[in-house]
């Protein structure tokens, strides 16, 4: 797969999901172009679908949030005939490699949870209205809407046939939010995910697979009720007319992408990129009308949306590159004024997504299988949601007073409000949080310095960053460290981040990208599922998969 | 690996641990024997291990709460000089099969448990005194204890070095332990998994690595120290003499294991075997002097011991069997009265170990991977802990009302107060709490109906099996499911059941074989580990491993 993955797109590019706009209600309908599939080799039939139909779903529902922040019901839909959707496409997945199948799973993993979340988060309420069969992947669709409607008809059905059709898991959220979200009884999930055609009708409300059905000659009328009164009932900030996303500014060439606040160059010989965040090159806006004016070229969501897109480039398009090192440029105090609009307008729609956009950003980062490093160097500005970058990394070096020819200001960090609860890891806590586990006081004493410039032997001293070094040992240290990642097998150093990175108390989502995902990928290697023989080949052949039957 | 394996042992055969007892401190000696390894091909140098060595460990432990119950504290230490413990022996690991790789890995696990959790159940408290070099599973061994001291000299310190040395994690606990338990920042973590060579001195203290550290002129009068300190403040119930745990009797055939109240049999032909487990056969002792007296031939007590041993058979010798049928035959009454005097006597420190140890030989029973059915017929007495079973299992199906020409009593379940707090799983919930978790009010009404006996149809409404059927169906229904089981991938239903069994919170025992077990078997999988040019086949080679740098 040398083709480049692209996960900008608009609208007018769709080829699989519409949405119809209908004031406070939003239909979006899943309708999947057969022929449009990502790659070569298979076609999108029933509603199946490969990476390309979720970067448009992933592009729905960012829009749904700032371009249509008028939208409080979302009501998920299929625009065919007797299928809702027939989950992953598995030629698909059978001809992908393992490490496109792998980071295929975590971006529909995540879109899942943008649009679950978006309840919470925005007040934007995704419901779930299946007529025909809702199977695999499509019912991992439906599981992560928060209400789920079932036409009760002999062809309406959900199921998760994963397990007896390929022997592999209902990985995409599936087994986890079966147990944790539904809440189903683990004995009739065991029978459940056993079963290839699924459940309908009225055990499917028993067993609390869906949470209403309805004859097929009231569900229309029934799913527009639903939808009109949970948006009578919404707590939805009000918003009459939302921002314009327009395509991202980019360049790319061999060795860098380019945007207007983000540079990614790359040094593919050592395996390892930079990515150089830029701060505002302005003063922050007055107020929120003057944000709104700027819309999407305000530096704050312009700086969010392209560290999310070069995030999602490096992990699917550039996969050689093991080692991420993430630096900044500019002004400390002008990322924290342009962050502090947003604090004190927590209540104003738009304040609110570009907070929670920022979330979700983090977030991906947590999520990204690479080895990450902050180098703070003088002249950086991590600070507000910047500084969560050291925190997100799995180490950091500070350059520690003056060095010698380099005028630039001395490197210092600056924490704000921001860094005690705007932006919190999957597990729940903040990043700070999760850092100081056994030393709790460790995060009070932070709060103590907000605001303040914290430079070297301070963020050290406070354990903000890893190491702090001086001209004598900053360019050894940090080369050494390069070094030695480069040496490393990248699987172990997934294992490790995997399990590093997420200390502490586990929710349903970080349970799906620990226990489900690890599962998921270890079966993704076995050969009852990949091999020759295995079911994901057989899949569609008439013959079924030829299982090794020794248990491990 | 043709030979079986066998977990059953006793300090007249040891090769490899010593205890020196002293009072209510046990001093805990590592010398494992060169040439004793459990299979050809390896030598278990510098107080490295392999299963063989974790076995006589696990049986140390459980011999230390049943037959030392006087003993307040362990200190687990090295017989040898300069070293303390090399880790699990690379050699076995990388000739090793992924199966075995994975067992071994789970039992080690469980058995790091045991003494760990034994300070909260029994008052036993492990602590762990390092001179000389602890790396990798060494250090792990330490992690498990409650209390590690470190000498200060150049020679000591502690280290995992899996992930630069071998290309796979610290998966013996060691990653969640250091996050987990330990609470270690996660940026040292990182450093610390990274640096072959470990830390010692100052440093390990501060980075939360070991809990104090003394010159080795002053090492062993202050673990001395230490342990008596420890015991003398030691709220563990008194006893002044144990019960001796005597060897199981146990008969192998080609098709069967058969215990005193247990009996395994296998149909390979098929993949299933059926553990069927005979009730009391008399009343219960009238009272703990009684218990006592009976000792280790106390049905309840040699019960549990019995089924232990049966599931590590079936782990480790009968990989292929995948179905396991958990049958009972008895009566439940008489498994409830046997109980109730262990319930009534809790304080009793026998009682204690009793109760305690089902709780593990249960958890033994969640973490195994096979497909666990529980087929309630009529004479059978699932009743108290032996009622555990059926939420422990994938599910179950349990006769109803009368069966032509079968003249056993009809098939009951008996609840007792043991089911609603006394054998917690690794999330600490009851088996029923989980299974519940959507439906509180569940646990409840099964509350209400202690002690009576719950024929099919009560079973079913109440939800404490899946189905249940009568004389018409039952044998079509169970039939259906063993074969229909018997067509799926063994890997599926593996990762299935990690997922669909542990609903709910995590706790870091859950994390342990939930998210770090689930990445190492993947890392066990991956070419950059066990391939041919990869890190386990190479290690002392003197030439490192060949990685693919492609990042998933």
């Amino acid at each position: 797969m040398t083709k480049r993955i692209d996960f900008q797109t608009d609208p007018s590019q769709y080829r699989h999901w519409r949405v119809e706009y209908d004031g406070p209600i939003a239909n979006l309908f899943m309708d999947v172009d057969e022929d449009g599939g990502l790659f070569d080799g298979y076609q999108l039939k029933l509603n199946s679908y490969d990476l390309g139909v979720d970067i448009e779903l992933a592009d729905v529902v960012q829009r749904m949030r700032f371009e249509h922040p008028e939208v409080k019901v979302v009501v998920m839909q299929s625009a065919k005939d007797k299928v809702f959707c027939a989950g992953a496409n598995i030629r698909m997945l059978g001809g992908a490699a393992h490490s496109h199948k792998v980071n295929f799973c975590k971006f529909t993993n995540e879109t899942r949870n943008t649009y679950e979340a978006a309840l919470a988060d925005s007040g934007q309420n995704y419901i779930c209205a299946i007529k025909g069969a809702c199977a695999g992947g499509g019912y991992e669709l439906a599981l992560a809407c928060n209400h789920i409607m079932l036409t009760d008809d002999s062809t309406s059905s959900v199921s998760l046939p994963e397990v007896p059709l390929l022997a592999v898991l209902p990985g995409t959220g599936g087994l986890t939010r079966v147990t944790d979200k539904r809440k189903m009884r683990r004995d009739l999930a065991d029978v459940f995910c056993s079963v290839e055609e699924g459940v309908k009708g009225k055990r499917a409300v028993q067993w609390r697979l869906v949470d209403e059905i309805f004859p097929n000659s009231k569900f229309d009328d029934a799913v527009k009720e639903r939808a009109s009164d949970l948006a009578a009932r919404s707590t939805k900030i009000e918003a009459a007319k939302g921002i314009a996303l327009a395509p991202l500014q980019r360049e790319f060439s061999d060795d860098a992408v380019t945007y207007s606040t983000v540079e990614v160059t790359f040094d593919r010989a050592a395996g390892r990129t930079r990515v150089l965040i830029k701060g505002p090159d302005g003063e922050a806006p007055a107020d929120m009308a003057a944000f709104e004016e700027l819309g999407d070229q305000a530096w704050i969501l312009r700086c969010a949306r392209e560290l999310d897109d070069a995030l999602l480039h490096l992990r699917l398009n550039e996969m050689e590159l093991g080692l991420v090192e993430f630096q900044t440029q500019g002004d400390g105090a002008a990322v924290v004024a342009h962050e502090a609009l947003m604090l004190d307008n927590a209540d104003h729609w738009l304040a609110n997504e570009v907070l929670k956009y920022w979330k979700r950003v983090l977030k991906r980062v947590d999520l990204t299988s690479r080895s990450l490093v902050a180098l703070v160097e003088h002249g950086s500005c991590f600070a507000g949601p910047l500084a969560e970058l050291l925190w997100a990394v799995d180490r950091s070096y500070m350059m520690l007073d003056e060095f010698d020819g380099d005028n630039r200001p001395t490197a210092a960090i600056a924490l704000s409000a921001g860094n005690f609860g705007t932006y919190p890891m999957g597990n729940d806590l903040t990043r700070l949080q999760t850092r100081f586990l056994g030393t709790p006081e460790a995060v009070d004493a932070a709060h103590e310095r907000i605001g303040a410039a914290l430079e070297g032997q301070d963020a050290e001293d406070l354990g903000l960053v890893t190491f702090a070094y001086d001209d004598i040992d900053w360019d050894d240290e940090v080369r050494l460290f390069i070094e030695e990642r480069a040496s490393f097998s990248p699987d172990a150093m997934t294992g490790m981040e995997a399990n590093l990175r997420f200390a502490g108390p586990e929710t349903m989502e970080t349970r799906i990208f620990g226990r489900l995902t690890a599962w998921q990928n270890w079966i993704f290697q076995r050969p009852n599922a990949v091999g020759e023989d295995g079911a994901l080949q057989r899949y569609g052949t008439g013959v079924r998969g030829k299982y090794n039957m020794e248990r491990v």
